[in-house]
This record gives structure tokens, sequence and C-alpha cells, in this order.
């Protein structure tokens, strides 16, 4: 095993790209997604099984991990891995997301932001700084600058001043890492600058400058739909290194993970698989279908006859939709493993198209595949 | 495998028993303890998590699964083994005791019990023909009378006329069964009255001349306390037959396993080790204690460690600590895995003693090793 990070490109399809990121703690195939084990652990799956789907990587949030247990509670029993009993690869993000989406009481000045706990109002800081030594308290394998979030929409001015402030952390963020960190873990940069272009150029222009082991696209997947998304892709993309891996953060439907690998991006991470599966809600390779629904009651068919994964095989679609009726524990269980699942599966079919140089039809067929998804219940 | 319902002992050791109860679906090795799967699913468990930690068979509840999805629905999607992935014996009880403790409405004749559900208020009846009607399109293994419970205390009156009416239930119940019941499948009277000897030998003796292919007891584990439930099956045991397994519903604590078993009882099945891994309690071998206890904030020991159980093993008590105050999935996951584990392993080291004739020994130290148990939290 690699005791350094690296990337290496395998073969590309058009803009996709084959890959393999080397850690000392294994490889992470690319395009890769990322499943979110929020508060250390992917929601109601055993690490065994997140693994068994396919991951190579989980994804931990620096903000719910400081704010429960603590960054220094974590390290002191052995860091991240040990603690959620996941030895592979994982990611952490810097807080920045959370501090603006959950925290109370938030206060942004030039060195940084203090917050409140959303649990119980403990007063904390993040900086750059303190992001990153957090992050190496977790012992996180790759670790994300810290950077501020605007919401959506959001005027150029604004989008403007808050991308110049997220690129003085970044380097703050690389100095920090240079202190903390360990052999092998890597630091990405985060581009940003809202939907315009010129300032996601020159977003990716400073971090570039500064230097980082992968590049991420922040500040899409906040409202500002598909089509701005991959408009924000396809004029950001281009100004990204090649030899770096290249991360969507918080995208996103399957679709959107198609559309994007087909624009060059090699890594996603989101909520989107546990989160529906603990919402009723199934990915399929018919589509998205929602278990509630009074139809599948006496449907004895598997969740999905395409799939390869127990829990979308050995139940019917009746015992799914009692589950999910009762409330019974099982049902985000199942749901979630057969989400990350059928997650997983996609990108490895991503991955065997494009070493087979036949992404653009493989897009094409599963995206009119997946076109049958159910309206939302 | 067998093609019939039947009951083999291999040994005695004292009253303690060891056993075979073999069935077309397979084997139960006794004393067996039945995690029970109330609506379909052992709560937060996988079938086959359940079958790993050594469990022979499982409980459904016919009140639970008759109000939803419904005994009719159950079996047009194949019976209730197929509904919930789990190809070995089930026994099912027979509404009994639930329509008393969750049901609106409540009306008793000599016919039967109407009722409304506690889930939307429909109408229900349930008879002793009706019960085993719904056991049987469930497909039950191993099914039981229909009676009536009642609550403790229970003036001597009350408990005779509720006895004598639960044994003309009984009658009625085999009546049924014959006419239903497939081949292999086993229906079990239930002595009741209470914690009156008389009264329980007059149902002992009432059962035994309908005849059954095993006998419970019944209507303890109600708020009787310990003492007076061993009482009662001192008084009990001896009355029901020798070849025949015999079965204590809704029991119990570890301890009241042992002291169970040492009475002569074959079979229990209890909530406990589920509901307990759902309230952040654990069962281990220096006894119960409660996670959601600030002690184990940072104690990096596993959750046991005389344990051969995984999430009792993978996982320090600091993460299961955090796990359930962040109510995760996963605290009730590994914790109710851990626990059944628990109930299992112990049910196996009680066959082990039974059979090496050291049962005495195994009871006094197991009943010393197992009595720091923490107070409630």
């Amino acid at each position: 095993m690699s005791t350094e990070f690296s990337f290496q490109l395998s073969a590309t399809d058009g803009a996709a790209r084959l890959g393999e990121i080397s850690t000392p703690r294994g490889t992470i195939r690319t395009p890769a997604f990322m499943p979110v084990g929020t508060a250390g652990t992917v929601k109601a799956m055993l690490p065994e099984t997140v693994r068994a789907t396919g991951a190579d990587v989980v994804l931990g949030n620096t903000y719910h991990l400081m704010v429960r247990p603590g960054a220094e509670e974590v390290a002191a029993l052995g860091g991240l891995h040990k603690f959620m009993n996941w030895d592979r690869p994982i990611l952490t993000d810097s807080g920045g997301f959370q501090v603006m989406s959950l925290a109370k009481l938030r206060k942004i000045t030039e060195s940084g932001v203090t917050f409140q706990s959303h649990i119980d109002g403990s007063a904390h800081e993040l900086t750059p700084e303190r992001s990153i030594e957090i992050q190496c308290l977790l012992g996180a394998d790759i670790q994300m600058v810290f950077d501020e979030c605007t919401s959506f929409p959001c005027e150029r001015d604004e989008a403007k001043a808050s991308m110049e402030l997220s690129m003085r952390w970044a380097a703050r963020s690389r100095e920090a890492f240079s202190k903390y960190a360990k052999p092998g873990n890597a630091l990405f940069g985060i581009v940003q600058g809202g939907v315009h272009p010129d300032l996601r150029a020159a977003s990716a222009e400073a971090l570039k400058q500064i230097g980082f082991e992968g590049y991420a696209i922040g500040g899409l997947a906040v409202g500002e739909g598909q089509e701005m998304m991959l408009e924000t892709l396809d004029v950001t993309v281009p100004s990204l290194p090649e030899d770096k891996p290249r991360y969507l953060m918080g995208v996103g439907t399957p679709q959107d993970l198609i559309l994007s690998v087909a624009r060059g991006v090699d890594m996603f991470d989101c909520v989107m698989p546990t989160r529906s599966g603990r919402h009723g809600q199934a990915f399929t390779w018919e589509g998205k279908i929602n278990l509630r629904n009074a139809r599948f009651a006496d449907d004895p068919k598997p969740l999905d006859e395409a799939s390869s994964c127990p829990a979308a095989r050995d139940y019917s679609r009746a015992y799914l939709h009692h589950l999910v009726k009762s409330q019974e524990y099982l049902a985000p269980m199942l749901l979630s493993w057969a989400n990350v699942h059928f997650y997983q599966d996609l990108m490895a079919k991503m991955r065997s198209a494009i070493g087979e140089g036949r992404f653009e039809t493989f897009a094409k067929e599963t995206l009119a595949r997946l076109s049958k998804d159910e309206p939302e219940a």
C-alpha cells in the first residue's frame, strides 16, 4: 500500500476520467462516490455494509464531530477511523458549510467564524487554522480548506468578496496543514465564486497558485438548479489541473453524477442515498420510487430486480412498504443500504464505461433508463 | 430435515433439561430464547444477523400483524417466513395478550374479543377460531391457543373464571387447528390461573386432557415480581408432561432465564434484549450497563470483552455513548445485536452446562457474575 497520496489517471473518454487515488489507508477508485458519515456513522448502516457496497472512502463532518463528541475527544480515542470502525480513507469537510446552515449566532470576521452549537448552544470558533487542526485530530486522510459558503442567489459583489475571503483562508489552511498534517495526508482547495464564470476562474487560479493535492468545486447544489450547476461546471472544470482529482461537493442525484462525470469530475459526496432511505425513497434502475406509496402494499416484487444488493433483492416491495408505514428501524436500514449500493453500482458502471470507451452511450442510455423517477410523495 | 414436529430430551440436570425440537423448518435447540419480531421484524436487526447470534426461532405477534398489514395480506405474499425473509421456525402468539394491553374498546364475550386497532381504530374480532386461522395464514410453525390474559393483581374468583374461559377457548383452538393447520405445525396450550396453585394445577390438567404439542405458562411477568413468578413455576412445571416442551411466555431478564431453566423451562421469549438496546442499555457478562451514562464518554473499552459479538467487540463504549447521545440509528442496531447475541450466548452456555451435568454450578456462578447490574438510568 502506498505511503503517499497520489492520483493516477488510467483512461479518459471525452471529458470523463478513470483513475485511482492512492492513500496510505487504501485506494479510491474514481469517479468515486463518498457516503456521508455525518457524526461518525453513515446513518443506519454498519461500516462493513458500507464497505460491501463498494465504497472506498467515506466523508466525515468536521462541524458535527467538533460539537459532539469533540475533536480532542475523538483524538484521545485513537482518531475517527478507530472511533467509527472504518479503516479505509476518510475525507473530512472543513465545517464551513454546516456552520452556515446549522449553527446559531454566527459571526464572520477576517479571522474566521464564531458560533454556537445547534446541539447545546456552546460557543465555538472555526478559523482556517482550527479547522485544519480539527481535521488532523480526527485523522482525516483527505482534508478540505476552510471556506465561506454563500447562499444562492448571491449578488456578484457579495460572491466576489466571499470568494476572495475564501482564497485568503485557503492560503492559511495550506499553511496550517503544513504544520499539523501527517505524511500521506492530502489537502484539497475549494473553488468558489457562485455562478459567475470570471469569479470561478479567478478562484481556480488563486488555488493553483497555492497548490493543492486536489481541487473541489464548492457552492453548488445550493438551489441553483441542475442547468446552472452544469453551466458552472462547464466553465470551471477546464481551469482545474488535469493531474489532480476534482471533487464536486454535496452532489447529487444519479443524473447529476452522470452529467458531472461527463464533464470531468472525479469525486462526489451527498446525503441523498441515506437521507432518501430514511424517508422511504429508493433508487432503482427503473427510477426512484417511494415505498410509502399505497400501490406497493401488495407488490411481491423485490425492490430492484437489476440490483445485486441483498436489501434490494431479498425483500418484497410490500414488505418494505409495511416497514416504512410501521416506522420500523429495518426500513431505513434496508433502504439506505440499497441506495448506497445503487450509487456505488452506478459509479462502478461509469468506471467500466470510461475504461471501455463507451461512456457517452452509457450515459445516454442510463439517463433514459432513470427518467421514470416517481414524483416526490 | 424432519417433516414432523417432535421434541427429544437428550439430558437432564436436576430439573433443567437439554433437548431439541424438530420442525420441518429446522431444529430448535432447547433451552431456547426466541427474539421477538413483533411486526414482522426483530426491531433494528437484519434477519441474517438474528440468525448469526444463534437464534433458531423467532416470535411473531398475531395482533400486530393482523392489524397491519393483515393476515390475508401476508398470506397472499407467501406467508410470514417469506415476508420477513426468515426461513427457520416461527412461533406466533395468539393475539390475546396484545388485545388486552394495546387495543381500544375491547369487549370480551364467550365467543371471543372485539376491539379497535390501536393504529387506525379499525374494528377487529379475535376468537379462538380466528386466532388460529390467522396463525395458519401467517404460516407459523408453532401456534398458541387463544387465551384471556388477566392483569395482576387478580382476585381468585376472577382468575378462576378467566382461566376456565381460557380452557374452553383452548379446546376451540385445538379444534380450529385440526381444521386449518399444515402437517408439521404444532399447537401449544397455555396454563393460566394467576398465582393460585390450585388454579394452575386445574389449568394444566384441562390442557393435558385436550392434548398439545407443547405447554406454555402464561400470565406471568405481568408485575408479580421474580419471587412470585418462581413460586408459580415451582407449583406449575411439575404438573406439565415430561415429554413436551415447556414455554414460559414473555420472560425475562438473564437471571429469570437461569432460574426458570433450573425449574425445567425449555423456551422463552422477551422483548427485553431489543427494547433495552433501543434505550441505550446493554447486557454484558459483567452485568447490565446504560451507555447513556456520562462515565462512558471517554471509555475506550469495547462493550463486552467477554463477548464474541462484533457489535460488542469492534466499537468502544465511548463510541456507543456518542451514538446513543446523538440518537443515531447505529445505536439501537449495535446494542440490539449485542443484546440478542448475549441472550443466545447465555442459552448456549446453559445448554452446555446441562449436557455436562454442571448446571447448578454454572447457574450460581453466572448469577453472581451478573449481579453487578447498573441501576436503571
